[in-house]
């Protein structure tokens, strides 16, 4: 078998049998298949694509490149969440602890930030003495303790995907559906979950710009997580301006505190059972509990997404929620009276506001431009290497939809030098597209676009 | 500028800058750039092709990347013919005396044999004594007394075509059409070369199987040629059985020789002016003369091909071409007492017929095939560092559209060991298609297809 005929047999659009893949991934990981072969088949299979089964054999090679962790001691059921990266997308730092107030056990490795989307770790870690950092014994004796555990991914786990993803990043090739499938489903199912459900993200503010290729993307998960045996729920939400109020590492702690203990957010029932949400987080919160919902349903926990929803609202109300966030923050190491403390005072010196340049309603705040300008703060990275700051970032004081004067202040943002703080302010400005009163916005709920699932 | 931007630009079908190749293709020369990136961008152009404009510019750049031949001193007109390899196909050998003795100058750099297709290096170093290897003042010094000389390709000509051919070897890039056409006309314009004739083979035995394959390149190369202000024609043939009797290196010399001397085969004009040929070296003439008239044409020797065909047939007709051929031989070192005292004796210790199936009318017989024989009996190579015999091939004794009785032999080896000659007796049989009477099948003339010129 050589390399070269497998490329050959991709670029001619054929599907590689189990064999192939196997002697192409496992011959690149050994070293034994030159990197300029394996790039070449990346450009094959970005113009080619690759069949369901052939995705899912990828995704098992994967996963076999490296270890599995043991949650064994652990009931469960295992359930993760992923999303596909957003701005102000503070989601799993009120879901992990809801769903785990639920009975659902999350064993939850997270990213940090790149570019203009932000990073569980980073936000986490800008609670005093938080840390993320364990060993794998300690993050199954959290997960037993609080429900989950937050940490990031072990260099053990898919060393296939590690490699894959350095070279489909320097090579043009990360925007491919079966690939990027390959890389998510191998680091979750390799981290122990047993169902996961997906937020693909869709708008100019996220990964997937269009639609179509968010619902290609999701399709691709639900369909390969079935060829694994696994459950899988693919949920398409807006993200075209932040989600949220607050687009920084500490700020969305703040945020996320506030949601769990029931504060800027309130649901209602319709008569027709929908449930509607109003306050400046009514997006954030549809999306976190539509998601949570759907992994009580995942985790077999629930019977179906009404339901689940409902058990939320109860477990929010009741503080129930909230508690198992402060048990998980002790048990991380934070100092929850230091972060308590620091609520609504730990801002960085420089603050600005950004106003609106007419009057009319906001019709759009551009969520690629308020995560970049939080990149320019400091709050993200653009170089993996790059250190984040804690107390800068961006409010949001106006959500799209809402009337405004001219003048009157939409972000509010805190920044580290005078320098970081005007280029910051340039891309607010140009975030804000205000529409006249007359032309229909639609207004901040409305986030699921759909959802894809095969229980 | 950074090399993955450029790969992006190129994956979504946009059209590189000057700047953008430059930067690509001297960065990869100069080792700054990784093979991985460039296979990357390899396998994109394979996808999203090239404009002319981007053909035109990677063939300049791959030109200055290393030396260009001096020509000094030689009056010229130079042009060379190039083909894309067929079996049986020694058209060089013929071309090149019968053009220089109308006044040509052909400072032609062949290959070697591999694969199925034979090389003009090998065929001509069967000789006894010739010699293809000579530095650049000795190259000018044959051309200038004999009007061509026979040598391989310097390392110091279009390096950049050196790497990125052998990237594209092991990383299924080679079949596309601007990467072959920037390949082929660097090298041949970096050789000195004003104009040139192409001869693009078409068929099972050809590299490019089909005629529109064939046709596409055809056109590339005559229409990067005039954006580089150079004279191109491209004649599409005929390569579905092999090229006149001989397959194998002496062999194709002796036909060669005969040829030159007027044997094997006739030409002559309908009342409607088109030449037919006859006999079984016709293919090998028709195609041959055709490419010769077209240099004539293309150097401004001749006004028309018609005129430019029957300047060659006198040429041959009076020995001025055969004389050509001696002269170069004994410039470059061959010995021709005792190249003619081997003729028709010269053939390697076991002998085999291969015979008609049944009887009919030789529908057709496989040049690939055939050409896989002669690997097998040590005419050709698998790999570039094989050795090759000089007296080991095969005569081809029927040509296709000629009637045959059961039994009648169609083949004729000479093998060095007996199972080489079984091997390749299996092959030889394989090739052949008996058609019945019936059938109107082409006879050996028609060969060519299709011409392409931008004059």
């Amino acid at each position: 078998m050589r390399a070269l005929d497998i490329i050959i047999k991709k670029r001619s659009g054929q599907q590689l049998t189990k064999e192939e893949l196997v002697h192409l991934i496992n011959g690149y990981v050994a070293g034994e298949i030159p990197e300029y072969q394996i790039s070449a088949w990346l450009m094959a299979v970005f113009f080619q694509g690759m069949t369901p089964e052939e995705t899912k054999v990828l995704t098992e090679i994967m996963i076999a490149s490296g270890d599995v962790f043991d949650l064994t001691g652990l009931s469960g059921p295992f359930v993760d969440k992923h999303s596909t990266g957003g701005v102000g997308d503070k989601v799993s730092l009120i879901l992990a602890p809801l769903a785990a107030s639920l009975g659902v056990q999350i064993p939850m490795m997270s990213g940090r930030s790149l570019g203009h989307t932000g990073g569980t770790l980073d936000k986490l870690e800008s609670i005093p003495g938080y840390s993320t950092a364990m060993d794998q014994p300690r993050f199954r004796e959290i997960i037993g303790s609080c429900g989950f555990a937050m940490t990031g991914q072990s260099r053990e786990i898919v060393p296939a995907d590690r490699l894959l993803y350095a070279l489909r990043d320097a090579t043009g090739t990360v925007e491919s559906i079966p690939l990027i499938t390959g890389s998510i489903l191998s680091k979750k199912f390799a981290e122990g979950a047993d169902a996961l459900v997906f937020d693909v993200k869709t708008g100019p503010g996220a990964f997937m710009k269009t639609q179509e290729q968010a619902r290609n993307l999701a399709q691709s998960l639900v369909a390969t997580g079935r060829q694994l045996g696994k459950t899988v729920v693919a949920v398409l939400t807006r993200m075209d301006a932040p989600l949220g109020t607050m687009v920084g590492n500490f700020l969305e702690v703040e945020e996320s505190i506030a949601c769990l203990q029931g504060e800027g957010w309130e649901a209602q029932r319709t008569p027709q059972g929908q449930l509607v949400y109003t306050g400046p987080s009514a997006d954030l919160m549809e999306v976190t509990i539509r998601l949570t919902a759907w992994m009580l349903v995942a985790g077999g926990i629930a019977g179906d997404v009404t339901d689940a929803e409902d058990r939320c609202l109860s477990a929010l109300a009741d503080g129930r929620a909230y508690q198992h966030f402060l048990d998980n923050v002790r048990l991380q190491g934070g100092d929850i009276q230091e972060m308590e403390r620091r609520i609504g005072t730990w801002r960085a010196p420089i603050e600005l506001r950004v106003s609106a340049p007419r009057a009319g309603v906001v019709a759009s705040l551009d969520a690629f431009k308020v995560g970049m300008a939080g990149v320019y703060l400091g709050a993200g990275r653009n170089k993996t290497t790059d250190p984040v700051q804690p107390h800068v970032g961006v409010e949001v004081l106006i959500k799209p939809g809402t009337e405004v004067t001219r003048g009157q202040d939409i972000y509010r943002l805190w920044a580290q030098t005078q320098e970081q703080a005007d280029e910051a302010r340039t891309l607010l400005e140009k975030s804000i597209e205000i529409g006249d009163a007359s032309t229909g916005v639609a207004g901040p709920s409305g986030m699921i676009v759909e959802e894809l699932y095969d229980l």
